[in-house]
């Protein structure tokens, strides 16, 4: 391989070095900071965030950038074109938007954040709703300097999503969406629903620490590339294929809050670990995209966690952690009551079939306000409006309506969709391996959860960014992403559950 | 203040922040890192050392660095014009080492980490030999390169310990040992020398873990601007004023370990916190010296940790823990059994008498190495025939000698006489604290120790690098480093202890 492509090289690992170690700034501060260190880590993050801008915006960077992309031999290696048309992807993204717009978003996002939190404290729309006008303008802003074709809304979706359109996004959730609504109308009809109350009791932290992590043994996490922790949120860090770290939190009243939490973020990082470590700290050896990352999240999570073979193993483990609680508990009864079906008002409380109208809301309202048909003022009532027509629910309050998630205070618009994107691409990969694995569930009743994992590395998680998203479903899966495998998965699931015709 | 100056605080500002982010790099590979980590972790040190090496050589730097030290404004400023000073003195030194130079000296090192890990563990010196050889010829190099007026020694001490010079502190040390062994002579022959029985037995961490974070709230160590965790080795990692976090290890058969670890660590973690917060991230609101550093910790893991008032109280909180063992337990019998000195072939096992002449003997060794008056070939018989010579034993293998320490294989030349600084300081300090603060011996009795620290603070750790470490110490006792407080203090404690003449 020529000489300049070999520097590309050089400078994407230097690149992902810094990358991951503002991971580890964000990590720590989640997990380990004392309080205290809060301004100082501030400081931290803002001089390292200057230094990889400046590393991204470097000409020599697009100098071997072009000479690669004009190279015969790069072309010819479908692993390195990719690294040239990620790098140039990240790249073209930070020459565009300028240094002063990036410092005003992460100015004005501080700031936003610090509002949300008072606001939503308070119940008091008032306080964030300033802020936001802000922070949409600002992005506004950004979606102009990146550039579209069809809608500004495509270049903030696209750093999340690379290539995906908010067009055929919101064809493909309509679809969703309508396939839901008459789901949701079925299993309120139901005659026998389930509820959640097995899973209720009082299971203390080092108990549900043990059963955390023999369930991330099973699904195949490596603890020495790994921890798990506890954190306010739950989420997963990777640094390299070496080291990807899950936290939890437990509620010791609810045995699912904690335990599925760990079986999703489980998932997020068997996907980083899976990550092709040969090419570790090249674009191509990074996750696809968010939509891609969930999938991986939901599919341990739902299409493993909550199926029937899956719950059957779980409740041995639980009753030897709990025998009193479990020891005579059927494991059928288990699995109708993870399988609760009930609309809510918050998203991350939110079972399989109600969360994706919870981010059709929030994509709807966010393309919208992106694209300037409506304003931050019209949202309380617009969310309301949406909640009501989508999940039948008054919303009493503001802190458990617009106020309630983070993203916003961010800046983070166009992420919500790469949620549902993530539901409907793991239950179509998770289709893919039901036929390539004719054991699997006799597997999942075992907690032998090898097989599933090798077929996902293989797959999902080896091509790193090979291929973009939509191509890796297509050449995995045998065709494009579709509301249908979905849909099929909701409506024998639950109906047999609920007992209902869907 | 002029712009050039302020100029010069936000690249100072920004070099902290990536010193800190390195710091942070460290302390999470000792304390959280899985172990697969290793490889990742090591590509991110390397690529954020470059970028700071790149900022600190910087011509913008050297041109602010210049116009500050011109500037009437900046010399009228005592804390300006030691911001000046010491941000040149940290330049100077990066300008003057070839970049290829540092990147030998850290690509060997981690080659002789590794080969002296396998040697002391075979003990088998000729493994680790051929590396140490390359490390002191690369550190001459380093020598020459720094410069130097007397001799290549001073140009890596000056590193540790700014302004000192080998002649000088050879001089004080010599004066030391001149005293020690005397000393030591006599405890030789005392009729009722005291053991360390009392401290011995079984101690879960768990209550050890309890014990000691109360000796460090009493010491004033605040949790909310730190954390106490467990690594291979203790040590202390500061951040800024608002995130200084310790480490300890548990034996779970001998109490003093762990115990004075987490003093020792603590007094390290106080001086951090102490620095003047005003001046975060400013080279003056950063630790002076080696030598100062380690005198915050030896005071208070020995001036105070093992007093007579202090090992009173630590009796009480001891009995609360472990009521079977301490309960009926003599204060006076627990201090004798706090203040054994012992010759050992291990430096970082050695007594408050012993543990200068562990440090004597190592830097007379790589003193003469650097001069080129010995040979790494000498080094083993060098060793044994000063251990002999000082503290009256036979090395009976190289594990046990010249391979125990980790710093040679570092390239850390010149940083082993900063410990036997810090406990001079300590001792020079202490007696000062003692003058101001009549009532000390009763609080101490009392663990009442907020008087101490507000000394410390207002006198050693708020100046920060205002003045040198030598004329802080005038300033603050009055006359300049001397053995005297010292041999005093050792002298007066341990013959009473040993009932010797001393």
């Amino acid at each position: 391989m020529n000489d300049r492509y070999l520097r590309l090289l050089g400078l994407a690992g230097e690149i992902h070095d810094l990358a991951s170690t503002m991971g580890l700034l964000e990590w720590d501060q989640e997990v380990m900071m004392p309080p205290r260190g809060v301004e100082g880590r501030a400081r931290q993050r803002a001089t390292l965030a200057a230094v990889l801008h400046d590393r991204m915006v470097d000409a020599e960077l697009g100098d071997v950038l072009a000479a690669s992309a004009a190279s015969a031999d790069v072309a010819a290696d479908p692993w390195a074109a990719a690294n040239v048309r990620e790098m140039a992807r990240q790249r073209d993204r930070a020459v565009k938007v300028p240094r002063e717009l990036v410092a005003a978003l992460a100015r004005e996002g501080t700031l936003a954040q610090q509002a949300w939190v008072a606001a939503r404290q308070h119940d008091d729309w008032a306080r964030f709703a300033p802020h936001l006008a802000t922070l949409v303008d600002l992005k506004r802003r950004e979606a102009a300097a990146v550039g579209y074709a069809t809608e500004p809304y495509d270049a903030l979706l696209d750093e999340y999503e690379p290539g995906a359109k908010a067009a055929d996004l919101a064809a493909l959730f309509a679809r969703l969406r309508d396939g839901l609504v008459p789901v949701l109308d079925a299993l309120r009809g139901a005659a026998r629903p389930p509820t959640a109350a097995l899973w209720r009791g009082d299971f203390a932290e080092a108990d549900q620490d043990i059963l955390g992590r023999q369930v991330l043994a099973a699904m195949g996490y490596d603890f020495a590339a790994g921890r798990l922790d506890v954190s306010a949120h739950p989420f997963t860090q990777g640094f390299n294929p070496g080291d990807v770290r899950i936290t939890t939190r437990y509620d010791v009243h609810d045995l699912q809050s904690g335990l599925y939490a760990n079986l999703h973020e489980g998932g997020h990082a068997l996907y980083e670990l899976g990550l092709p470590a040969e090419r570790a700290g090249q674009p191509v050896g990074a996750a696809v995209s968010l939509g891609i990352h969930e999938s991986q999240s939901r599919l341990w999570e739902n299409l493993v966690g909550r199926s029937r073979p899956f719950v059957s193993w779980l409740a041995g483990e639980m009753a030897a952690v709990w025998p009193e609680r479990y020891e005579a508990v059927d494991p059928e009864a288990l699995y109708r009551a993870a399988n609760v079906v009930s609309p809510s008002l918050i998203r991350i409380e939110a079972d399989e079939v109600t969360y994706n109208l919870h981010i059709i809301v929030r994509m709807e309202i966010e393309r919208a306000l992106v694209a300037g048909e409506v304003q931050v003022a019209d949202l309380p009532a617009l969310w309301r409006e949406k909640v009501k027509a989508y999940l039948g629910l008054d919303v009493p309050t503001d802190r458990e309506g617009v106020l309630q998630d983070i993203h916003w205070s961010f800046g983070l618009f166009g992420y919500f969709p790469t949620y549902t994107l993530g539901n409907l691409y793991s239950a179509q990969l998770f289709a893919a391996a039901r036929r390539h694995l004719p054991d699997l569930d006799a597997q999942m009743a075992a907690g032998e959860l090898g097989d599933l994992l090798g077929w996902l590395r293989a797959n999902v998680h080896g091509p790193g960014s090979l291929y973009r998203a939509d191509e890796l479903c297509v050449r995995v899966t045998g065709r494009e992403l579709s509301v249908d495998p979905f849909l099929d998965h909701v409506r024998r699931k639950f109906g047999e559950v609920y007992g209902v015709a869907l």
